[in-house]
């Protein structure tokens, strides 16, 4: 595994992380500033931060820096009711793809969606299965779109606390089952975004993980991105409560040295949703122990 | 499948569903009256519950309205730190067996326990996998105790946000292995109980359900409890804001007809924790709810 402890450079920063601190939102052109000031040397953005800030300006501040992504925030939302929601969501799924493009993304990471309608707390029905059904067809048809670009499609399997609302893949499973489906020759075209916040209790943690690696030639992995936090106990929100790398329960180490005996070497990308705590402080600082806890608990 | 819709003989109220009512214990004997008086055939009380009014108390309440139990809650809690924790989780669920006899409880529902501590906010250690082996070895010590009393033990999978703090098993598939581990000639001592705030997410559902189901000559089922409530959209806290039946996304009915399809053909248990609403209500008119809900959306 590789050694973490004496400096930064696989560390990301998900840019959700500092994206509004102590009740203002931080534009994402001066969290590149911190970011680069800093030798972080990678970062996701989320869309709304990049359309906030202008995607030229985005990708003209990125390359000042010389700062890449780990990935793009996000594709996905699969999940409709008629024919015009359906077409919505290609035509915006596309729109990511380009803008991913634009910033030289390794992935367009996709969150799947729920059941339809549920995030806003009135769902269409209750027919998981079927909302299921559609996420595979949505992906299906994404993936020529991705190909088109050559832009990898890396499927986020959300902890099963989201499923009504927010992504119904929910376990590398069920994930790599549908990678299996639409790109059995493991082209690189599809993959999974590991987030340790959504898999770390998964009984079938490491065989999943060894199941997502290459082949015996090296060839084929679907591992295209590995997201860190921590899970509080107790935790007090649904989404909002992610804890700092070291203040919780997960064993990353452990499962980082899972990913990376499958030849996964990219960045370490830190994602944290904090209203109650990390929101609340100095984005700097915030950045700051990012950089210290990658260090000494990741 | 049967149908539910013009009486209720086969619902069970969980005692914590009306524990406390308008920021007052409401008193089991109480309960059981109020359960009684409504025609309500069966019902689980938890421990605690039992304690405040009487094992024996308890028990003749329950025969004075012809109450029986669809099951007991709770033992488990198997994760220790020292052998004296270990001894006293072991020591206080024979106690539970024992109650759950002198209730004529049909079983001792589990909650296995997660990491040591981290219910009170101090996790002893992040080894998930540990905690896992000390439940196996937990349930396995207790399975000779449940023997020697008749007393069969459902192994509860908690949803996996509850991986860290409550219960360590975390899927039906993962109960199932420990089942069949443990129980492999399927006597009847070890079995699950399904909860569908738990489980209705998983994507293995309907497989598993078929897994845990009896045999060719229908013997052998593991299918020894059914609980519902409701999965809220949004839910605004992890354990304390589960919905009634029919308020939320679950598809109950069709949940029901697998198991049923399994040739279970017991209670269906009502468990709702309800800070922010119902535990606010009057207790009657939960049960009356829960009566009425039992009917139209189980």
């Amino acid at each position: 595994m590789r050694d973490f402890s004496t400096d930064h450079r696989w560390l990301s920063i998900n840019t959700a992380t500092v994206r509004q601190q102590r009740g203002q939102d931080w534009p994402l052109l001066d969290i590149l500033d911190a970011c680069g000031q800093r030798g972080i040397r990678a970062v996701s953005p989320w869309r709304d931060q990049v359309a906030a800030a202008g995607l030229q300006a985005t990708a003209n501040k990125l390359q000042e820096h010389g700062i890449e992504l780990s990935g793009y925030c996000r594709g996905g939302m699969f999940t409709y009711t008629d024919a015009a929601s359906r077409q919505a969501s290609r035509d915006d799924n596309r729109r990511a793809l380009d803008e991913a493009c634009t910033l030289h993304a390794p992935c367009l990471v996709l969150v799947v969606g729920g059941l339809p309608g549920a995030l806003a707390g009135h769902a269409a029905h209750r027919d998981i299965a079927g909302a299921r059904e559609q996420v595979n067809e949505g992906i299906a048809a994404l993936l020529d779109d991705a190909r088109e670009r050559q832009m990898p499609l890396a499927i986020e399997p959300l902890h099963p606390m989201y499923a009504a609302d927010r992504a119904c893949i929910n376990t590398l499973a069920q994930a790599l089952d549908v990678c299996d489906a639409l790109d059995p020759g493991r082209t690189g075209a599809l993959g999974l975004a590991v987030d340790l916040y959504h898999v770390w209790w998964d009984p079938t943690l490491a065989v999943q993980i060894q199941r997502a690696g290459p082949d015996a030639n090296g060839d084929g992995s679907r591992l295209l991105a590995f997201h860190v936090c921590d899970w509080l106990t107790p935790t007090t929100h649904l989404l909002e409560d992610r804890g700092m790398m070291g203040d919780g329960v997960i064993d990353i180490p452990h499962i980082r040295a899972l990913v990376e005996a499958q030849g996964f070497a990219g960045y370490s990308e830190v994602e944290i949703f904090s209203r109650g705590n990390w929101w609340r402080q100095d984005g700097g600082q915030v950045l700051d122990t990012c950089i210290e806890r990658h260090r000494r608990c990741v």
